[in-house]
């Protein structure tokens, strides 16, 4: 790496994020599980080899469930906003990197990492909207764990949430699963996270008020999976954005995607405080939507199915995948010109999630 | 609670951490699973319940596997310490915490939260510990997360570890199962950690070299386990020391405890160092060690098999289980006398994991 040093950039979720992970997690923690780098883990219980003690090999017995494992760090600032809060957060992001899988998420853990002097009314507050989000979502929360460092030492309270879910035999959805004609389909109008947060940590006032999006996508992805056995890829846009999003998917799978301007659902309050700052909307996080590449035979079927779900009421057809330039995302512009969409870099907004 | 706001006890492992798990965690997190407050949460793969689209209920179709699944988030201060380091530790003790529910760890998650500035040489020296402690525990880390927080938002390197793992069905180890009559066995010298991060962080020296225990102990489980099917309660004595896991067991079992002071092993540098500053090695944390309470007919049994694994050289039995006084732990002193051994209460030391 040409740093030595870690930068805010290296949390943004962009490039350079993505060249830690691989020229240093990757290369230590070497496995073709992790490499796939999917938002969930799935690792099939069948290897989950051992030796019963006086029996034999358990393997022989069991079927092959796939288990999704997927875990996430939360250091949003601040901890309350518009539309959620630390905890809402925390649940939501790690059920959608469940759902993302195609997995049923079913049990979560939860790491509290709190700032000595914090209020233990603040703390309630979170914990019980975590518990709310759980209860949306239908997941438990079964493991847990809290440490207090020293006042200036943390920022009031970080929350690691990780996930265990289980993905339906049928099921085998990855990033790496894109084909020339696909649709490229989002859930909803996109930034409002990303929005939200930036206007509430810098004071800034909008004459539309910005909200997150912050909600658990497991029962939208459910419902999408029983309309169509051709959703090929999912993911949801957060750090780094919906760019982000498709650079990954045209990495992973080598093809281009082809995406138009005009299609892409941004409220206007949205729109315009990302023209007053100077901010590209497709750089913004998002916590509560979701990017589907779908088969082009399935994809009016899946829209559908998303428009009636509350959670994907503003879904969208945005582009397609191509066989030209693999690896690239172009946007058809609002003018009728093409331009690269490149992978967020640098640092737009730290600690947006 | 009595307090408005997180003190730094609230995150010691003793009084004040149970007052906060019991108040507020399983006050809204309110399932059996995380009430047994076990080191890792066991659940039969039967409770993933999920319909299958288009096809019968998988239940129907799957054994029971037993998975355990447990979290921590380590803030340990110093990063590096003698005898290992944070991330060496992130591993070795959530592999512990697996194998203390009797589970074969099998698959980690690793999730940093990195102060910007961190050394990046620093970084790769704990990824490359990590490493090495999941070879030689014989674990992948197979899901990640990294995030980073502006300078002074945190201090250095947080990280936190959650696994998974299988429990062989005929295996029910939990802090519930102690029946008087059973013995206490500690597999070796208690406080080395703990006291190896003080000396570290305030400078001090002492004649004898104080050294951190860590080490990954699911191996030297595995040998217990298959020389004796009567292990009813296994922990590794971390935050709150022997004393505060011998007092969970005694409450969660609803037993008394008696252990004699000469029979426990601690190193001669780690009691001088104790004497030094005032502390009770019950209370020091350790990071490689466990207590076992095991049925009295196989406890001469499993102390051999436990002699005979490198982690396990200095195990000792050091008390029994009585009916008497249930709920207590009581300590035959050297003097002859008795004294009551109770939880750690306050904070002997923070950020010691």
């Amino acid at each position: 790496m040409t740093q030595d040093r870690i930068l805010l950039a290296h949390g943004s979720g962009g490039q350079l994020s993505h060249e830690l992970v691989e020229r240093l997690f990757l290369k230590y923690f070497d496995n073709p599980i992790l490499a796939r780098l999917d938002d969930a883990a799935v690792v099939r219980v069948s290897s989950f080899r051992f030796q019963v003690p006086g029996s034999s090999n358990l393997k022989a017995e069991a079927p092959n469930p796939k288990l999704a494992f997927t875990t996430d760090s939360y250091v949003v600032n601040p901890i309350f906003f518009p539309g959620g809060d630390i905890g809402k957060l925390a649940i939501c992001g790690t059920v959608n990197d469940l759902a993302m899988s195609g997995a049923r998420p079913l049990y979560l853990s939860a790491s509290f990492i709190i700032e000595e002097g914090l209020s233990l009314d603040d703390l309630e507050r979170i914990v019980v909207s975590m518990r709310q989000a759980a209860d949306e979502a239908g997941v438990e929360v079964i493991a847990g764990d809290t440490k207090v460092v020293n006042r200036g030492s943390a920022d009031g309270l970080f929350i690691n949430t990780t996930g265990v879910g289980i993905v339906p035999e049928q099921i085998g959805i990855s990033g790496s699963n894109a084909r020339p004609g696909d649709k490229v389909i989002v859930s909803g109008a996109i930034g409002d996270h990303g929005m939200a947060i930036m206007s509430q940590r810098e004071g800034l006032e909008f004459s539309a008020p910005l909200r997150s999006d912050c909600a658990p996508l497991n029962k939208l992805v459910a419902a999408m999976l029983e309309a169509s056995r051709e959703i090929h890829c999912l993911r949801d846009p957060t750090r780094g954005g919906l760019a982000t999003t498709l650079n990954e998917f045209a990495a992973q799978s080598n093809v281009g995607i082809l995406i138009h301007e005009g299609r892409i659902p941004i409220h206007d309050a949205v729109r315009g405080a990302c023209e007053m700052l100077g901010l590209d909307p497709l750089h913004v996080a998002n916590e509560g939507k979701l990017v589907a590449v779908v088969g082009e035979a399935d994809a009016e079927k899946v829209l559908v199915c998303m428009k009636g779900h509350p959670y994907g009421a503003e879904a969208a057809i945005i582009g397609e995948v191509r066989a030209e330039h693999p690896g690239r995302v172009v946007m058809r512009t609002l003018l009728g010109t093409l331009r690269l969409v490149d992978m967020l870099v640098g640092d737009l907004l730290p600690r947006i999630c």
